[in-house]
């Protein structure tokens, strides 16, 4: 059991972490603005865009660092970005300087050039497409050159593409879950991208098994099987009982949108033995099961 | 004319930098701790870590960001240097929202991978071997990314190793001044590096060229001339009637000192026309006839 900082504790994909954090007997102190819905988990309001001087009283030993701008349609190109790349500096310093030694930061697939279909970690490749890409790894090379430096032992779990019961209505499962809740129908595009899908409680659940390893380095979290949108989407519509209001090719794919990303699994596998609790349907099931 | 923000104005490049936009006729704000020792030049003192809301006020539509944590024998793997990147991020940040639009940035030939003896702009190589290097890189990259969505303009110029009368003792040309004034023997490593040396005043003068050009992207900022650290050594030694007093070779080689570091100046020639007023004997001359 250790004192784990978390940032993040509110989203999509934090919550899972504190959620698991804490069943896992750890003491969890979130920080960020809002409170989190998870029991068990103390909370310290703070902006950590304007510096987190509070964690130093803590006195934790691990810090996860989940929290980001992460407003779906927007975060790709916002200037917000950089404000994050900051905070995550002066976040790491604090929680250096305060005695801590163990660090875990939610990065992210768009940190790599997609120009090819299964991505393994030693290959950053070409420049991201996204500013959110490019300060992610930004921030991973910066810090993986400073962490020795700090004191700090360093994981870097890259999240391919996460779906769950409480995603946000502008992403892909969030979209067919609000038109179900509203009776409408759910339009997609025609779907042909490949994608690495990984049920968010399974991201959570990587996150906190890599900070309890003593891995260090890059490590991609995804299920590192390709899917394709369009079979996402139909099997998510047939478990929703939904299937006959889905509009696959009612939406233009977006020309930037990358033709396959799939995890390269075997650092995830064989360093810390992780493998996902869910498969997609099971997953998908539960998701829908939420809301259902 | 234009309105200039300078930050590290009373360094060794910004005090260069602040004479030569007075000279030119612009008008300059220096933002710093610090007030700068060039007259003309208007001191708003902040801390440039603790961010500066301050230059909202101002009104620059430029600014030349040549602060940095720069201890010497410390800085290049001193932790300061992420401290130095989220300070400007959030510089760059204030300054395009509050209206500027063109910006330049110092840094380093310590962003290459020192894998090669010439370096052009065009290609960064392995991972810098300095936190230092790896901290102006990753800044790099990013603010390269961040730049058109904040509506800035943005240069880069690397600097190569400049030298000056005003330098710190423990750098090269310092260690030879202060031997000299304190008359004690000036000690240095047998001197097969080749670098590419470049007075202070013409680096100076290029970083002003290239803010008032609308110059894109990294510049590299040196001579294109590449001297032995020995042949450097001895003609300042000759020229400061101090010939018999240095002992080469008195000092161990820095293991990961590269073998050479000459810069490609075809983009600095080429595209902003600049030409080093100083050859090195001239520039040498010029820097310790200042303490002669």
């Amino acid at each position: 059991m250790a004192r784990v900082l978390l940032t993040g504790a509110s989203g999509f994909v934090g919550r899972e972490v504190a959620t698991q954090l804490v069943a896992a007997g750890h003491e969890v102190h979130a920080l960020g603005r809002r409170a989190p819905t998870v029991s068990g988990v103390v909370h310290h309001a703070v902006d950590l865009l304007a510096g987190a001087p509070e964690l130093r009283q803590v006195g934790a030993t691990h810090l996860i660092h989940a929290a980001w701008y992460a407003e779906p349609g927007k975060f790709w190109n916002a200037p917000e970005n950089c404000d994050w790349v900051a905070a995550s500096l002066r976040l790491a310093r604090t929680f250096a300087d305060a005695g801590g030694h163990r660090m875990v930061v939610a990065g992210s697939c768009a940190e790599y050039g997609w120009d090819r279909p299964v991505f393994s970690e030693e290959t950053l490749g070409p420049p991201p497409q996204t500013l959110y890409g490019q300060a992610k790894r930004s921030l991973f090379e910066l810090m993986t050159a400073a962490a020795p430096l700090l004191g700090l032992s360093l994981a870097w779990g890259r999240i391919f593409i996460p779906y769950g019961a409480h995603e946000d209505a502008r992403r892909l499962l969030g979209t067919l879950i609000a038109a179900r809740a509203e009776g409408r129908p759910a339009e997609f595009s025609t779907g042909e991208q490949i994608r690495d899908f990984i049920h968010v409680a399974d991201v959570g659940a990587a996150l906190v098994r890599l900070i309890e390893s003593g891995v260090a380095g890059p490590v991609n979290i995804g299920s590192g099987v390709g899917t394709s949108v369009q079979a996402f989407v139909e099997e998510a519509a047939t478990i929703a009982g939904y299937a006959h209001r889905i509009k696959l090719g009612a939406r233009p794919m977006r020309a930037d949108d990358p033709a396959s990303l799939v995890a390269d699994v075997t650092r995830l596998t064989d360093l810390i033995g992780f493998r996902p609790r869910h498969t997609l349907s099971s997953g998908l099931a539960e998701a829908l099961g939420h809301d259902g």
